[in-house]
């Protein structure tokens, strides 16, 4: 008989781009997504929590061919006897959830409806530093109602939120723009750009300038999106005759005239001091088109709503230079910024960046149902925001670890329960060592690795005499770094209690460290 | 030109077996989870999330072959150039990644670690009522110590959880008992059963008595399970001769003997008045086996240090009646049941039951490592429980909605937006009327379907006088169900206050409303 092949052993590992969390990291978002639903719950918003899995057909976008589906999502057929299984995906975002989810109970939802979501999205993407394929995604979304109340509220409440996790007024703005000025402006000026005589029958040349009309406006957008980086001249490069980049290649430029850059230019730098005279310019940018009109009055209801609960011009700014998002939403755009400086990898200052965007997207649910509903909303960046924090000092990078009470007599294991018992009553964090206790140096290995704050011991004779040893394991640690042997060896940080004041003493050295 | 056709509407439903869950189901069971976190976390296990797709090979057991994987698993190939991309699958459970973490990261983690993980987990199995392809599990496991006292521990941790979310001294009980007594019955009684004379090789025979061997100990495990329904007669009929059921239909017996039978029934039996007892019976049932031996010693250990610190008898009961998990565990097993009583969808008034289970497993990481590492958790079923605390009334099962603040008047949107501002800064969950404003009954059918407590009503009379109306939506549906026509004209569910009023009156309502 021949022998079964061993199997080799399976190795320890994620899958390329996925990450385990610990400890703090866990509970820290955690906390921090507690924080937020709270803010969101006082505002009205509804927890929505839709299923990991979706089908295929309704999340959209990504239809699958036979042999595998696209990329961009993680998706798998159903089993079944003819091999026609439905394909079934792992959601990629939030909004796609919200709108079958919409779709399919609308008669039992309340219309508007305000609903918040938190958990983790998958994306089957190419994985890189810092870039996972599984990751949290935060949302709040009101559906139903066009009503620009509804955009002010988000906008407030993002601020609300960013305050209560702790980033004080003055380290964040949020800036807010208008995908319907943009439109008027292509309207006024790209609109009258039409291409030049054309070969074909009428309908084939009205296709072809449809399709050159979304080419320039797609390019717009992305040239757009590179001012900060390329400047106006760069601009004017990128959407005239082209540009010749840092590296010597050679970019095509969208050969528009310098009257029509003009104007994309006058957009991009027409925030003024404040938001009544960035309105007032943007208006007269504008003027002749009714879609870029219509868009900056929904800005000026938005910030008058605001300014009337108190939510000033310097923390809600109007700022046309935001372009994030403009390609996707059809109304106001926010984007929440941090202001605060940070050193990047490489030792550079530069601002910490976004870290929550959203707004006004109108075709949710009309994929299913045929209506359109209008619908606005936020998604907060949760990691990134976490990063932030942990940045500025707010959170520790480091967690405290529990309380250890080490094993001197392995018999005596319940009196060691018992005062792991006390302290866990009294709301302390404490564990004994359950490793082998032979070797004591081990005991405060473990204590070390742990990050304890203190070490309890009870020998034989400290039992004998009613007492235990309590170590104040961070001071211990200060004292190591710098004491003279004779300060040393008078152990400061080693205290000798009656067993009955164990609690008491603990609580007091934890006070102690802060 | 052919026209394109017409994609048909994608369904707005979930896949087979998954679900959403709204407003309370998700913030009640978040709320929960934090509640048991915090338990966890004093007894000083660490949170652990680990991603929630495995590398089909890490989670094991569920291989795939080429055309689809096994049932059991939600798996995909990822997809490279040439076909031979990895398999990835969702988890399972939370103990099979913890294998995968521990073996993973086992050099920076500490020994023992204790760590707790929560959250989601995907079952490819055919979904039937009440029971879904992805929910939720909430674990507490030590790795890399055999100590009894970990096993304490973990009772002693479930005990206080059960207490925390609400499930009073007196309405649980956990039941011990250990897969080792089992294993030295076996080696007792049915170790001696050898098979007939067989006709094979050595070799072939060693391995027919091993198989023969297993598929008794499946049975006498299965039947074990059934002898609450069946009984000490039906148990013997199942191991002797077979048995006829209430349909008529035969089931094949294991034609063992009554002595052999004897001895199962003693051990299903041998609860006694007190563990004291129970465990001296088991002993003596026991007595020539060492691995039996071992088990009901191990028992004693965490029977005398739960009681060293306060978890009486009665609370954690030793009962050799308890199966699940004996199968897969290799010592302590440990069940947590809710004992009072709820009547079923039949009306029959039955036990809660289980809610929890565990026990120790010493095959952790070996499959990694090649390294027995020895472990021991819990896993608690959170939907059950939820379920538990809504039977006894604990938590409700109806939240109450925001405050709502009407719009009579669409151009002083920012007054109402002021007001449910005022009431969110004094902490009362507040919203204003999104949807047209203009027919003031939806208004108040919104306020209805948001279950909200009370309405706030500001028309031009009311501007101008500087009052507010308040109406006690709670109140209002207590009179109208019993009202006279008089009462109800008199409404003495409104309020009209003054404007700086509002947060003082509406929390006065609040209160009133309990």
């Amino acid at each position: 008989m021949a022998k079964p092949k061993k199997q080799p052993r399976p190795k320890a590992v994620t899958p390329k781009g996925f990450r385990d969390y610990f400890g703090q990291e866990v509970t820290q978002r955690t906390e921090m997504l507690r924080a937020i639903a709270d803010v969101y719950h006082r505002y009205g918003f509804d927890a929505l929590e839709s299923s990991a899995v979706e089908t295929v057909e309704a999340l959209g976008k990504f239809l699958p061919d036979v042999d595998r589906p696209n990329e961009g999502v993680f998706a798998w057929q159903e089993f079944d006897e003819g091999g026609n299984g439905d394909w079934m995906a792992l959601r990629y975002d939030l909004t796609a959830p919200l709108a079958r989810v919409y779709a399919q109970h609308r008669n039992d939802l309340p219309t508007p409806y305000r609903r918040y979501a938190m958990g983790p999205v998958w994306r089957n993407e190419k994985p890189g530093p810092g870039r996972y394929r599984q990751f949290y995604q935060c949302d709040a979304d009101t559906v139903g109602t066009a009503s620009m109340a509804a955009d002010a509220e988000i906008c407030a409440m993002l601020a609300d939120t960013l305050e209560t996790v702790g980033i004080p007024r003055g380290d964040y703005v949020i800036r807010l723009n208008n995908r319907k000025i943009l439109n008027g402006i292509l309207e006024l000026t790209f609109g009258k750009v039409k291409l030049g005589k054309l070969e074909g029958s009428k309908e084939e040349n009205a296709k072809l300038q449809a399709v050159w009309d979304r080419n320039v406006e797609e390019a717009i957008l992305r040239t757009m999106d590179k001012h900060d980086k390329v400047g106006d001249q760069g601009v004017r490069e990128l959407l005239g005759p082209g540009r010749r980049d840092e590296s010597g290649a050679f970019i095509e430029g969208w050969s528009r005239s310098a009257e029509e850059i003009d104007v994309v230019l006058s957009f991009l730098n027409s925030r003024k001091e404040n938001n009544q005279q960035t309105l007032d310019g943007l208006y007269k940018l504008v003027e002749g088109s009714e879609i870029g009109r219509q868009g900056v009055n929904e800005l000026k209801s938005i910030c008058a709503l605001l300014e009337a609960q108190g939510y000033e011009g310097n923390r809600i700014v109007v700022d046309p230079s935001v372009v994030r998002g403009l390609g996707y939403y059809t109304g106001p755009v926010y984007e929440a910024e941090l202001t605060f400086e940070i050193f990047d990898e490489k030792g550079r200052k530069r601002q910490f960046g976004s870290v929550a965007g959203g707004g006004r997207y109108d075709d949710l649910v009309k994929r299913f149902t045929g209506q359109e509903v209008p619908a606005t909303g936020i998604s907060i960046g949760v990691d990134r925001l976490l990063a932030a924090l942990r940045e500025k000092g707010r959170i520790s990078a480091q967690a405290k670890g529990p309380v250890v009470v080490t094993v001197m007599d392995r018999d005596r294991m319940a009196d060691y329960q018992a005062m792991v018992a006390e302290l866990r009553n009294a709301g302390i964090r404490a564990e004994v060592y359950l490793g082998n206790p032979k070797n004591f140096g081990n005991q405060l290995k473990y204590a070390d690795k742990r990050n304890s704050p203190i070490a309890v011991i009870e020998g034989g004779d400290e039992k004998a005499n009613g007492i235990v040893q309590i170590k104040d394991l961070i001071l211990g640690a200060k004292i190591a770094e710098s004491a003279t042997l004779e300060e040393w060896k008078e152990r400061p940080s080693q205290f000798e209690v009656p067993r009955g004041d164990l609690v008491a003493k603990v609580r007091e050295i934890l006070d102690s460290q802060g």
